[in-house]
């Protein structure tokens, strides 16, 4: 898997059918679990939440929640309509934590009125109960919450004791950035989760959504050298050509994007077996995962 | 914190002075924690164990771990001393895994002799005890070992039951890479983590240390095209125009850093202060922490 990965995978399927010989079925890999799947463990991405960011470097597609956070998804609708993220650009780039893009800091030239969407929003950091969402469960043990899983196919977790359920911060995790007050977020400023996951973020900032596709783009991007990550030269900042929802687009130039569902065995099978690789590579299996270390399946595009 | 910064710092502010006002001291900050740290909190970092990777966008500065992978660390020495890295480049980064450095892939022009360092060794994925170590367990949850801490100033793992003890996979880990076998690494291609914590590697790699400085230049690299991120284009890789440990280079042209301990109050209330954030800008405490968020201080430089 590391080195010479030529030779690890051809000694993979030596054992492999060392172990046909020996009447053990190989363990299916997780390409021959997701191949096996039914056409109704996967659901299509709904182009009304998914938002297409066109960067020179490439197209990020981020997948939005309507359950966690309705408001800010209303809010952003009324914003990407509008155009308001067209011309604006990301603005910092801060090593292992966030990028974040649109509004331009305080008082600089590139302010644009927001139009008719609302300059703030009462928080969505969680959600009172997982009635009405698709909640998957996993045993596993996690630092930050008494249970985690995955709610509508983002990562997630959730208080046993109350039913409050609320979506996390892991690499690829979208939410809305705000000021010091908890109400004062609205959606002009988005961030993304560049490194190893924030959790202590979780219930203190509205997550809207991950990103599906291009998250190795906004990663890659040079750190800002302001504090914070900030952008504080000329030129640094990456141009954010437009910003659509997918559904603003002829059918013909959407990308088709299907996800795994959570709820079947497909995905239980993906997770026990990501929990405990079977391939020669692994001498010791892990015996449990990380929340934010989930394989999310997606095909398509 | 996220947006207007100037003013969430200014309300925290007017809040630390409002609790002031009534005789509650405001809870310090990270910053004046360590700037409060006595000497003997701080530890040199040991030149004949950090490493200097000089490439064309910066230099990248490692710490390596003698009391985990001992045998490792004198077979790089050998590598290092020999002149092996320089002139080879960075051959891989695949986005939220590792970025990996060194021996071409087979057959590769660029090949060369491993001089007299040693082929392969046996693997150091675990040591027997943390005896000789310093060891700071933390009493949070995790996903994969039954504790976790700091051993010798890395992100640490340790079964309580055996006392078995290893390094773990996170955010800036270096490791060994290896072929399928356990025991084919060498040294002479390592691999730094760029994402979110790969750690079902733990126990099943030789991890050799962490990088202290420059992981932004690592992590910021431009994902490789070929299978698992490997560079498969011409011109795509980074050349690394030398490695050297520091106590090669003559004193003045060093860079002195020291990290903090972690057997001291100043990590402890680091650490705490991280579980639960005081600051105005955060509603809830997470409550308990990632190893692999840990605070772990460098200064100097």
């Amino acid at each position: 898997m590391f080195k010479r990965a030529a030779f690890a995978v051809s000694l993979a399927a030596l054992l492999a059918s060392t172990a046909v010989a020996q009447q053990q079925p190989p363990a299916p890999s997780p390409a021959q679990i997701l191949a096996a799947a039914p056409k109704a463990h996967w659901r299509a991405v709904d182009p009304d939440r998914t938002l297409y960011m066109d960067l020179d470097r490439g197209r990020v597609i981020i997948e939005l929640s309507p359950a966690f956070a309705p408001n800010h998804l209303e809010n952003l609708k009324t914003l990407v309509k509008e155009r308001y993220f067209d011309g604006l650009s990301i603005i910092r780039s801060q090593d292992n934590y966030v990028v974040q893009w649109g509004d331009p800091e305080e008082g600089e030239a590139e302010a644009k009125s927001i139009g008719s969407a609302k300059p703030a929003l009462p928080a969505e950091f969680t959600r009172k109960s997982a009635d009405g969402v698709v909640w998957t469960a996993i045993p596993d043990r996690d630092s930050y919450a008494e249970q985690v899983g995955v709610a509508d196919g983002f990562p997630a977790a959730r208080d046993p004791k109350t039913g409050e359920t609320w979506l996390v911060h892991c690499y690829g995790t979208v939410a809305v950035a705000r000021g010091t007050g908890a109400d004062t977020g609205s959606g002009v400023q988005l961030y993304a989760v560049n490194g190893h996951a924030p959790r202590h973020l979780d219930r203190n900032m509205t997550v809207i959504g991950r990103v599906l596709v291009g998250m190795d783009i906004l990663a890659s991007l040079p750190r800002g050298s302001g504090a914070m990550g900030f952008y504080s030269m000329e030129g640094q900042r990456t141009p954010i050509s437009r910003v659509r929802f997918a559904s603003e687009l002829p059918e013909a130039q959407r990308i088709p994007l299907e996800a795994l569902r959570t709820d079947n065995e497909t995905f239980s099978k993906l997770t026990e077996l990501r929990r405990n690789r079977k391939d020669a590579f692994f001498q010791v299996p892990a015996g449990g995962i990380d929340v934010c270390n989930l394989n999310l399946p997606i095909k398509g595009g």
